[in-house]
């Protein structure tokens, strides 16, 4: 069955009979691409009981003809976006139409959305649902997606020396990434020595320095899908206190990963990190979520290991498990591997190295 | 008048006493770091009649604390978000509160804002007022943009060969910028043959070769503002139309340039060049608008040389000259520049040689 007669599937579930996704400057691109294969910053999806439409401008014509079999539609200027939307519902008579009301602003709906004459529902879940579950060969994309990065990595780790500044190992990163064809999966961080503390540093013209621990956190996108990878090296010896939390930081992560399995409740999971963490002394600097869902986006739905997940990872689920201890001014450590839910068992996509290296 | 007080008497101006701007996985970055410095991917900045306060997670907590002086409030979840920000602009007394319609969700909307006890009113101009005026200081960081940028294509220029792929170019260009401290201002667009006719294209495996066109449309970022530029080079010598095409867009651009100053209507700057495209026979192949306007977005606000824009272009504004051929199948040209039309006259930002080169 094709993602489009998925997607109709879940809409007569839900007894809707059309639907508008709404993708401007990239804001719902990965929706966008899922379900109609265009890769495009802009366009508006448009199903309808009789067929299914693009909308875009100029700029992608050739694109949209390219990448998708949505038929067509130009698109002129917003002041008459109303009644085209308007004329293609009406003419393919779609009467209860879906929209996600958490990729449209609320301007966007009140000047266009609100005066459409059907039903309008918000029906955010059936994309998000759909999305979180991956087939074979999204799971296939997300590997090679930790392939490049992991290659990518490994040749960085020559580089990663007492004297060279975070953005040039940033930059080798990154040029390692895209000469396999990836692109950054979110822009990259690496923070040294008290820098490794700041959870989403960027990467600064500090000199990495003998004794310091270096958090490299980065992906790569592959074909739209994303990888999303953290390790913590040492430069030189380190000292007791740093053994100390990466040692906790590991068992944590070691644990959560042995725990992850598909139907586990997400704040349960997180629990497995948490409590190893908060029994060690460090509850307090372990303040974000044990991990997220993974795909096209890197945060790509509410599920994973949050703590305010109640509900369970569905099977096909590809999730991060990456626990961390900050110490203010001192120094971070975080270790995360991409792992796949899947019905018949787990398996966790990344391969590097996870106990402490010393650069 | 630093930035916040001069916020302060735009919501003076139109009655109000309090803003709210909501920034959650980047959707408001640019805007909340303008307005308090934080650069953070999450971050709702609240402005009361008595303070400036930023709510932010655990991720961001040392990061918020170098970053802004707002004053920190932690974030705990999205269930308890409504109570908070009740609480925050109750305690403060304020009554009017401004937020932007088109940056916020119609289901965050619902959910949290609708439910504040406070007079809510839409208010997006005031940001994008302010941010299309751009001080002495930022149009010295678009220039260093500029100047990256630059420096990186001329670097690439040695290794745009037949027989490089697409991929390999974007690559090398990327790697040149980073080690300038520059990041991608956007995905870079490398587009040889026919595939330079595809306005938005990615970089593909496909190899450069003898006779074609190469479009390089890239920026880079640097302290939050971008660049953003295009150059269209031959690989040996083109053919009679692709001249004929050159030529045009060239004397288009060039045109326009000359017809960019601050106060012109946006439409009136676009159609100096939509003009001599036409006469030349290729009106139809030009479907964008002439250009944008530029700053810590790429697509800073909705103003610029574009035909829908019926205003006119501020005195401080930065903003992009492109025009573009596009014969599908064939080739496409583009060139473009970035421009700062000051109140005391224009001045073009970017510097690379614009006639056509043959590589």
């Amino acid at each position: 069955m094709s993602r489009v007669e998925a997607f109709r599937e879940k809409l007569r579930e839900q007894s809707l009979d059309g639907f508008i996704l709404y993708n401007f400057e990239s804001s719902n691109r990965s929706s966008s691409w899922y379900l109609s294969g265009f890769s495009g910053s802009f366009s508006i999806l448009v199903i309808t009981p009789l067929g299914e439409y693009i909308i875009t401008d100029s700029r992608y014509y050739t694109q949209a003809s390219i990448e998708t079999p949505f038929k067509l539609i130009p698109y002129k200027n917003s002041n008459g976006l109303q009644e085209l939307l308007s004329s293609i519902l009406r003419d393919d008579g779609a009467l209860r139409v879906g929209f996600e009301e958490d990729t449209l602003s609320y301007g966007l709906y009140n000047r266009v959305f609100s005066g459409l004459d059907v039903e309008l529902r918000p029906a955010d879940r059936i994309m998000k649902d759909m999305r979180a579950v991956k087939s074979p060969e999204e799971v296939e994309l997300i590997s090679r997606a930790v392939s490049v990065a992991e290659k990518a990595l490994i040749e960085t780790m020559n580089f990663i020396k007492p004297g060279k500044t975070e953005e040039e190992v940033s930059a080798i990163l990154e040029f390692e990434i895209r000469k396999r064809g990836g692109y950054m999966a979110f822009d990259v961080i690496v923070g040294s020595g008290s820098r490794s503390a700041i959870v989403h540093g960027r990467p600064s013209s500090k000199k990495l320095q003998e004794g310091e621990f270096v958090l490299i956190d980065y992906g790569a996108r592959v074909e739209g899908y994303n990888s999303d990878i953290t390790r913590t090296f040492s430069l030189g010896e380190p000292d007791e206190e740093m053994i100390r939390v990466y040692e906790t930081v590991y068992r944590a992560q070691k644990e959560a990963r042995d725990a992850a399995v598909a139907g586990i409740i997400g704040s349960e999971l997180h629990e497995v990190a948490a409590e190893i963490i908060r029994n060690a002394g460090y509850g307090e600097y372990f303040g974000h979520g044990l991990g997220h869902s993974l795909g096209m986006d890197t945060h790509d739905s509410s599920g994973g290991a949050s703590p305010t997940n109640k509900e369970p990872i569905p099977a096909g689920a590809v999730i991060t498990i990456e626990p961390g201890i900050y110490l203010p001014e001192k120094f971070g450590v975080r270790i995360e591997d991409d792992l796949y839910l899947g019905s018949e068992g787990t398996r966790v996509l990344t391969t590097l190295d996870r106990e402490l290296k010393i650069l």
